[in-house]
This record gives C-alpha cells, structure tokens and sequence, in this order.
C-alpha cells in the first residue's frame, strides 16, 4: 500500500557557484589590478585549514591574488590557537596593497570572535562580519555612503585617511554577511525565490525553518528572508521565533529605522514547524546533530550549511531537492565582495 | 595547636563609592546644564528592574535628570523579552536631550547582546561596552580623538552630523568599560594598586585570578590588570589563561598597536592559581558557583561581582578583606563617564 519512496534532487553547489564564477572572471578582465585577498589562519583546527585550501585553489582559478598569513598554532613555528591574529588583522587594515581579509573562524569563539570581527576594518571585510553590516541588513538599509565607514581605530594617531581615500564616491551597495547572502543565491537557484513576484518580495508565501541563531548565519539568514516576504522560524537549543515581514503599515518609522521584520516566540514545536516548512536550512555545529526526515514537510528543500552532517541519509526520501553544502557559493560571495 | 579563625574586613563597596560621588557633586555645580541619562529595561528581570530602581535613586541623589524608558516585557502594556530595544536605543542616539544611555543586560544573551552594544552611540555609551572602547583597552590606546568617533549608523543619510559636533575640540580620555573600572578603583582603595611605583605600573607584583572571561567583565578585567603590571590568571569554564605585561623590549611595534599585555594557556588548575593568588576576583552569574574558601591563599583580597554570592560563608577565615558587592562603584563610573 505504501507508496514508493520518491528521491529528490541533489544539488551540487557547484552547479549554483558557475554563473557567479563566471560573472566574477568577467569583472576581473576590466580590473587593470589584480585583487589581493588575504586569509589568517591561527589555529590548528582542520576544517579552517581546509577552508584555507579552498580558498587558495578557488582564487588561482579565478586569479585572484591569495596570500595566506598563518600565525599562531598554524604558523610553521608553532604557537598558541589564536595567537597574534588581532597583530595580523591589523597589519593588513594598514597594508594599502591588500583588498581583502579574511579570518578563518572559530578561533576563540562567542564574543571573542565577534570582538575581532570588529577589528576588520569595514573596507576590506569581504565576508560581512563587520557590524555595520549586520545593522545595515537587520533595518533593510541597502546602501551606504562609504565616507561614512570609518577604520575601527580610534586612536589620536590618524590611520584612517589611507582607508577612506581608497573608497570610492558616492553610495555603494552594502555588503551582506556572506553565508547568509549564500545561502539566498542557493535559494533563488533552486526557486525558492519567485521571479515573478517584485523585488524585496520574492520569498513572500514560503515558510522556512532555519536552524541555528547566530550573529553570523542564523539571525541574519531569518531577517534577510523575512524581510523577503518570507514566515521564517528562527530555532535554536532554547528556543524557536517567528520572524515576518512588518505589515506596509508599520513599515519603517518617519526615519526609516524600524527593523523591516517583526519577531515573535513561537508556541510551535520544531517538529510542528518543520512539518510546515517548504525550506529548511540547517547549520548546526555539531556531528551528533541530525534533523528528523520523518518530521519534515514532504517535497520540502533542505539545506546543509553545517560543516557536519545535518541530515539524516534518508533525508531525500521526503526533500525533493537537498544541498549538502554551500561553501562554493559561499567563497564566491566573498570573492565578488572583494 | 590551631590558630585561631582570623575574620577578615568587610569592606562595603559604600566607603569606596564616597570620594567618586563627592567628586560627581563637585563636577555638576559647574556644569550649566543637568545631564539626562536614560535607562532601557526591556525584559522582566528582576535583577534588572532592581538595578533601573537603584540607578534612579543613585541619579536623584547626585541631581541627575534619570528617564527610565520601558519597552516589551518591562513596559506596562506588557510584550515579549527584549522587544523594542534596538528601536528604543536608536531613538536615544537621535534625541539631542540624552546624555547618556545605559542598557538593562542580560537581554537575548551571548552575541545579540554584544550586537546591541554596538547600537548604542559611542557619545553616549556611558558603560563604555562599545567595540571601541573595548579595542582601545586592549592595545592600552588612553586618549581619543572623539572627531575619529563615528555613529553606528551607516545609511546613506547623514545622522552622524549632529553627534560629531557635540562632541568636544581635542583629545579626550577613552571611557573604560564600567565594571572592570570599578573592580580597579575598588582595588586602589583596597592597597592593590601601589602608589609608590609609577602610574601604569602599580599593580606590579601582584597576582590576581578573575574567575569569569566575558567580553564585559572578565577579559577586559585581566587585560587592564596585566597592562597595569600584575599576573593574572584568567578562568572560565573550559580552561585557565594567564596575562602577563609585555616586557619593555617588546612593547609596541613601530606603530604601538600590539596589545600591551601577553596571554598564555595555562596549565594550573584553579585550586592551585588561588593558591598564589593575592586577589581572587568572581563574577560568575549562576548561583550554584562558590569558590572554596579552603583554596585561597591565607590573606587574599576577595571582591564578589556577580549579583549571585560567589564566595562562601567563612570567605573571611581566609580573605584579609572581603568586598561583598561592587554596585555603588560600577554606577558611579558610569555617572562619571556621563
């Protein structure tokens, strides 16, 4: 009686990074520099080492100048996790002939992390980390004035007239947190995003879990959607949110600095909210973390963004399409941010 | 044959608080104009809600205009924890009236407090929990030219006008974050800080354990110690640090942007860090945490900062002084920074 098990699609994150790879070596071929982007490694962990890797076999195909500074437990040395990464991330924020850093994280984790991704001066921050960033996207601000960046150093000393004569005129488009803005290209590849529905609205009528809240995926990943029309459940260890799109009729206040979602707790168990979600994106730092195939939605999409595995190995049985990783398009977002 | 229990002194963070309010007092005869400071409560806490009371009669006290501006949970129309606060903060930073803005925290908790940290004005962040001053602290940077210091907001409008010009002519003293402060005031009453060796160096041979290595308390606490000559020993769940003052041969590079202190793993356990420690310092915020009294080192100075009890009963069987709260301090470097 049982109908037979359907198999979704897999996707490669390969097939979604061709357009942007390409879009990028165009760019490239008008640029009379080549762009350099650095990459601080300071810890032993393997999975930053391989990102580092990858990173460097992504920019020599795409010849983008890569240097990787190792410092710490990853320099040849020897040292401690996380020793002298600050040193090296502010040596680059003063190195005029470097474009771009990027700092291989955990290092020392939670706040600490997030201390240093202040460090990274907001002009070269090709992955979005900076504050700034983060506040331009949760209140909707799609452009800035690049003038108004400033260096993160406030000494008396001056360091920041190098930076800011290196930015260009007028108002650019804000940088968005990179996995995130990845994670929403994968989205669009796959038609969650419906073209027909006009921009700033595309995700509107989908549900979408997202598993995981952070400051650097989860959080932004909720608010970048619901402020796409989007019903986003937010779901971490203590808690799941609702995140929605602010009704046209609160939206923004006379300045303009409303967030442009509304966030709510949500009575809904994850079981619950998975069993209503055409999207589930999952990025959950840990092996032993696996999402049940049997509670979600059949012909949902699920995404892994985790570095684990964080779906079970039946999870096509019911997702008609599944990601296992995003980290091509993600690299690719950082290098068109370069 | 046992010696009689010693009891050590209770000192009362009172008799500390007196010389800075009396200061305060002296400072606001000849200010023209009364300060405003407003305080946001945004959740139901009842430790918040007692630390907004405690502010208010601290203010009203010393004539200080305190608004206390209640949103979501706190606000008498009631709403969930922390709504409203972002929003909340930012009008603050827009309001020409507000001096001064102090945030009830814990409020979401982690890295989403540390992100509305960031939200505050760095002109009106009178705890000094702004990235920046948390930078300056770390690479020992005590002056600031407040013309570098730029508003949060980034948007293609122009609202960092206003604040810029509020903001005095020259160079001013950084504000130090507001706990660690009061922890090194209350260590100067309590002869710690040895005035006979010279200024930046008066902590100098002593040993110090802050139990705690939050971005807001303790990490800042044990740079700021180390930069001021000691040893410390800095203890969190996972694992012992110490901090140690760069010797004078590699202070500073060419461009003196190397952190002023050294941070090593550690491999003592904590039993045997207190047991060398001159000062023990706990700011752990949970209940069930107790130092053991028959770890100290006989003689020690033990300062409480959490607002759970953090010492034992009998601490003063072993402590030579004993500093049970450190509340009227921390408020009042908060007032002074206003």
């Amino acid at each position: 009686m049982a109908a037979p098990a359907n198999t979704g699609i897999l996707v490669s994150s390969e097939s979604i990074a061709r357009p942007f790879r390409e879009e990028i070596i165009e760019a490239l071929k008008s640029s009379s520099k080549k762009p350099r982007l650095v990459g601080i490694l300071s810890t032993s962990a393997a999975p930053s080492r391989f990102y580092a890797e990858f990173t460097k076999k992504t920019c020599d195909d795409l010849q983008i100048d890569f240097v990787l500074k190792t410092v710490g437990a990853a320099s040849p040395e020897g040292g401690q996790e996380g020793e002298g990464v600050e040193e090296a991330i502010i040596e680059c924020n003063e190195d005029n002939n470097v474009d771009g850093i990027m700092v291989y994280y955990p290092i020392f984790g939670g706040t600490q992390d997030q201390y240093l991704q202040q460090v990274v001066s907001p002009y070269k921050d090709v992955e979005g980390l900076h504050f700034k960033f983060h506040y331009n996207l949760y209140h909707n601000i799609r452009f800035v004035d690049p003038k108004t960046l400033s260096n993160p150093t406030i000494a008396s000393s001056s360091n920041t007239a190098a930076a800011v004569t290196e930015a260009s005129e007028g108002t650019v488009k804000s940088i968005l947190p990179c996995t995130p803005l990845a994670i929403v290209k994968c989205l669009e590849h796959m038609g969650v995003y419906n073209k027909i529905l006009p921009y700033g609205n595309r995700a509107y009528g989908k549900t979408v879990t997202v598993i995981n809240r952070s400051e650097v995926v989860g959080r932004p990943l909720a608010a970048l959607l619901s402020n796409d029309g989007s019903r986003v459940f937010s779901a971490d260890i203590d808690s799941i949110q609702e995140y929605n799109k602010r009704s046209s009729s609160t939206t923004g206040n006379s300045r303009g600095f409303h967030p442009h979602h509304v966030v709510h707790p949500c009575s809904l168990s994850l079981q619950e909210c998975l069993a209503i979600s055409d999207v589930v994106v999952s990025a959950v730092p840990s092996q032993n973390y696996k999402v049940k195939t049997e509670w979600l939605k059949d012909g949902c999409i699920c995404i892994n963004v985790s570095s684990d595995k964080n779906f079970e190995k039946d999870v096509r049985e019911k997702a008609s399409i599944y990601l296992p990783t995003i980290g091509k398009v993600t690299i690719l977002m950082l290098l068109r941010n370069l």
